[in-house]
């Protein structure tokens, strides 16, 4: 029975260390929990293979053939030789309407790549650039560009900022977000040339929640629902944050495994200790979002098993609910930026 | 008794968010662990207070008056004004040999700011950074510069590696400690514009080990031994992970707290608990250095208390027992750098 109005999710079923197997499970599980209608994209004999291994019942399942795969070492630049890759046919599904957003695991460089040439820029808007929202103990924050744009201009970060505010008012209907500019001191006049040439920019836009400078500490307490700054920056500061909890959670263990009583500590308290894990686990957290594109793209960590890709069919079902492509459209619309570059 | 061998530590006994106690504390406990003579710099009545209140039989402790104290909220211009702060004086114990080294807790700025007026940089070093050893699971690295600098030059990058280098191969007997440009992306090319046009003069340099970029979450994994960045890039790197961890610590308390077995576990994993949280505390690692001064500094967070203040007098004693000074110093001179600044 097909409900024309259900979320149809195109899903990228080869990307990624885990694909098809990962990939396919983990969308069979977004389909069942969220109610959304799946467009699997990629070799059709694999994804038969792996939809065989699955109760599929009363799933609304279409698969699209796209016989090449665009590698995890590759880099953007493959896409235009690979015209049939999964992700660019995934990409065309959303131009196309034939479905709303697109999931993908794999090179986010390669993802973005993809969504820009297959779906394009939203008009007006500079750069498209990469949304994390990062775990947290209370309010969660969106950290705006976590990398796709290495050097940026003050105005490419109010374009973020409007956008991230968007998308925190419509998904986690923050009123009136707050919005850092990522920083090394709270006080203005603090930071680098190009930290201390934007701070006023940002502050005169006056589109947005502006409460000034927010330092890397802050990312995780709260403080700011959209954290602004250059790919370069929000790239170092998420992967240090991995970093140093991948680290943390290897010491953990080993330091837990030396001694027979922690050892049966641990087992008791093994819930707690998985419940806490899972709350900083980036599988979790369904992925990055590409802002800035015609159409939604949710871009899963190369790694992502099963969890991480029904995670990510959450997030993109959820903005597709909450129109924020429709909005951040009207919002960039209504005051388009003067590019400087 | 005197022993004219001994190392002395000069100690900013005001300095820090727990000034004296805490800090007269942590250096009293340095001075028996690691057998070093400290010179106490403040106002003499609160240390004195402060040292009635412990048993100080066998230790060399000399008091060093000092009348005004730099808050922790000041600037480091509140140096010009106020002459007599305790960690200009501290500092100046230094330049005058009354002390080998020097441990304050407290702004950075201000200690940063204290060390280049009062003892000065050496001579060739286009500009003093701060290195902070972070925590690992194997080799540990340093990542300089974490703040001092939020706008670099590629060869005072290279500068930074040179020094860094010789702290590694010293106190960590590292050998060819490997050097990398941190980044947000392995392959050269990768990243922004100062990290493009750093890359190739790095690898020119040839006085060490450079291996190339090295990402964010490489930091903690052992992969390099120093890790070389703007002080805008290190200080957010720093700043993420020291907030996640507290999150992440935050966040598994009080998962423990919600059930009954989890807290009876968690008590006999609390030695296990303890031991992993004690790897990745930034009191443990004893704060960070100044490299490039004509002195040895080392800095303790402004909310360090005992424990924080004794280890910051081991990695004084480390660095000066190693003669760090001496060999950065001809390293150098060695090779000066041509600044383009």
């Amino acid at each position: 029975m097909t409900n024309p109005s259900q979320i149809c999710i195109a899903v990228d079923a080869m990307g990624g260390d885990h694909a098809p197997r990962e990939v396919v499970k983990g969308a069979l599980l977004g389909a069942r929990e969220y109610g959304v209608k799946l467009l699997l994209v990629g070799k059709a004999d694999a994804i038969n293979a792996e939809l065989e291994k699955h109760d599929t019942s009363g799933l609304e399942i279409e698969i699209q053939e796209a016989s090449e795969v665009i590698e995890m070492g590759e880099a953007a630049e493959a896409l235009r030789k690979k015209k049939d890759a999964s992700i660019s046919v995934a990409a065309r599904c959303v131009k196309e309407g034939r479905a709303q957003g697109v999931v993908a695991a794999g090179s986010t460089g390669a993802a973005m790549a993809a969504a820009v040439l297959n779906i394009g820029r939203i008009d007006g808007v500079i750069r498209p650039a990469i949304g994390v929202v990062l775990p947290s103990i209370s309010n969660r924050c969106l950290l705006i560009d976590a990398g796709a744009n290495p050097d940026c201009t003050p105005e490419m970060l109010c374009q973020f900022a409007k956008m991230g505010t968007v998308y925190m008012e419509s998904v986690y209907q923050v009123k009136k977000p707050k919005v850092g500019l990522l920083n090394i001191g709270e006080e203005e006049g603090k930071g680098n040339e190009f930290s201390k040439t934007a701070f006023p920019i940002l502050q005169a836009d006056g589109s947005f929640n502006f409460i000034g400078n927010t330092e890397g500490r802050d990312l995780f307490n709260g403080s700011v629902s959209v954290a602004v700054c250059d790919g370069f920056t929000g790239n170092v500061a998420l992967k240090s944050a991995e970093g140093i909890m991948r680290m943390f959670r290897g010491i953990l263990k080993a330091e837990i495994k030396k001694n027979l009583l922690a050892t049966l500590g641990a087992g008791l308290a093994k819930n707690a200790l998985e419940l806490a894990a899972k709350q900083v686990d980036p599988e979790e957290f369904g992925g990055a979002l590409l802002f800035g594109i015609k159409g939604l793209c949710v871009i899963s960590h190369g790694g992502s098993k099963a969890k991480g890709i029904k995670n990510a069919v959450r997030v993109a079902k959820e903005a597709v609910e909450t129109d924020v492509l429709g909005k951040i459209t009207s919002q960039i619309a209504a005051k388009p930026a003067v590019s400087t570059t």
